[in-house]
């Protein structure tokens, strides 16, 4: 049995933001899943910063989306045929479908979803590589301790929140940034952070300085511009700082709001920081723990998330274009395909 | 009894580069011992690149020298007088004598030197705070390991020097960054190094690159400037940069010749790389352990040092400058009193 999938294609490389100009629409035919393979129908697309970065021509840490190809990107689907032994038509998986309504994939890369945790978009959100994000960055690169004191870049993004959320439950004072009242108020009505700056103030390193007392021990970073430049003289002794993402600056946006390199080379110098790069892909072996820890506080209703979903397909690209303007709050995604029956 | 010293302080804060107006001399009688403290008569005196930020009025790792007071700085020298248990005149001791042919310093900060390791100027370079630096940033911060790619800026100075050796022991690939033909002559002829790069090349980033087949695993970074632009995209993916000096950038120099910070934020993130500062104060705890490795290798004969002494600690300021820019070769030292009796 073969089967239709709509896709969205990588038409042109972005000359700074991606416009829609940028992205292709095909259908295709896939042939039906060879031994070992598992075809999907898609459910949720999550589109993540990231993929700003698989666009360009450029070395990064994946190589790039080949031009005319599919957009890369995870999505959660229903199994409609399997010729692996371990899925079954029905089942509810995750797995690179990439920006389609469906795809045949190799079984070896899926991971079944259990549907009785919590909503199944979850796999892409807080139960998924954002929530890894964040809980590795936390515990394993800044190596958090209960009353330090932690900046998080885009508080209520979909790491950010679920970093928020995790450092109050140690005992931190968690300071936020985000942009816009809105979702200020969110991070700290919601997401329990002692107090919230929005990045579009004049004054922001004013406030910063004013929202850390003690200074700073943590800044999980994802934003660079002036975040981290509001941030860098407030660092502490012994500071850490992970780096997981810089989306101010993708797109070649935002490149004067940076300190000169030898002004931070200085704090990180007499500070002793640890300013540190970190990529989810590397960290797959701590899923179990990162699952049973981050799994029970969703159950339990001690850790909250935010969704923001674009419906259908086509939508993904003004969905993205949007996110990487900080238009979406909480999590981001696509709705791509009915719900399992 | 009392003793006369003669000092030379800091008469006022550079604007820049450092010159001979920013020094002073002063002649003063210093009380006798009181208890718990210890009178020396100072024979070497280390210079060392960290007093240039003493210097500076700006919030540093340490507290500026104050304007008309001594110029800090560690030296070796013989007891002259005590009132503490530990020592006895003529002990050989270490410990912040400051730019001063004699100081009466707290015992407990002192420590005491064994001729029969070594001769006691090594105890301000190659078993010093140098050395101590180069084994804890190359161990314990780079966390080295055999077949590994190492680059060594300064690669030829009383850090660098150790740093390149205890590489070449692990079985590392050694790459040095020194100023000249005759410092890189001696990276390689004497030190060991695979090959040493002259930092004043115009090609220095395609050299690097050539240098580096398999890409750059550690980056001992002292220096800052054109080594760390051409460093950095040769970097591998999970590679550390211990930085403990950024001689190139003191003064306000060589500041163009910077990277911009999203640059090396970019190469941070997609290379996960991890920058930490150093410094040594924090580090007295290892020790032990490095006396006891490096110890060893000098005695065998398996770690060499070079030495640049100015003679008289009136020739202190013009040798202080001279090795801010290079001039100096190996550790930079003052003779300042008569070996021991």
């Amino acid at each position: 049995m073969t089967q239709d999938a709509y896709r969205i294609t990588l038409a042109s490389r972005p000359k700074g933001n991606p416009t829609q100009d940028n992205f292709g629409r095909e259908t295709v035919t896939l042939d039906p899943p060879a031994k070992g393979q598992v075809a999907v129908r898609t459910i949720w697309l999550s589109l993540d910063p990231y993929m700003r970065g698989r666009m360009d021509d450029a070395k990064s840490y994946a190589v790039p989306v080949p031009l005319g190809a599919p957009m890369e990107g995870e999505g959660v689907g229903e199994v409609t045929a399997s010729e692996h032994p371990d899925f079954k038509p029905g089942d509810i998986v995750i797995g690179r479908t990439g920006w389609a309504s469906a795809a045949v994939l190799d079984g070896d890369g899926l991971r079944k979803v259990d549907p009785d945790i919590a909503p199944i978009s979850t796999a892409l959100g807080a139960l998924g590589m954002p929530g890894l994000t964040a809980w590795v960055g936390l515990n394993d690169v800044a190596e958090a301790k209960s009353g330090e004191t932690i900046v998080v870049s885009a508080a209520t993004g979909a790491v950010g929140g679920v970093v928020g959320q995790l450092a109050r439950a140690k005992g931190m004072r968690v300071i936020g940034v985000a942009g816009g009242p809105e979702k200020c108020a969110y991070a700290v009505d919601e997401l329990g952070y002692d107090v919230c700056l929005d990045h579009h103030a004049d004054d922001l390193a004013e406030q910063m300085a004013k929202a850390a007392p003690d200074g700073i021990d943590i800044y999980y970073e994802s934003v660079g511009g002036k975040t981290l430049s509001a941030v860098i003289p407030q660092m502490n002794i012994g500071g850490r700082i992970p780096v997981i993402g810089m989306i101010a600056w993708y797109s070649g946006n935002n490149l004067d709001d940076a300190l000169p390199l030898p002004a931070v080379w200085r704090a990180i110098l007499s500070k002793r920081l640890k300013v540190q790069g970190m990529i989810v892909f590397d960290h797959h072996d701590r899923r179990a723990a990162f699952e049973k820890e981050v799994g029970a506080m969703i159950r339990d209703g001690d850790l909250t998330y935010r969704e923001t979903v674009a419906e259908g397909l086509d939508a993904a690209p003004q969905a993205f274009m949007d996110m990487l303007k900080g238009g979406n709050f909480g999590k981001q995604l696509v709705k791509v395909g009915a719900d399992p029956s």
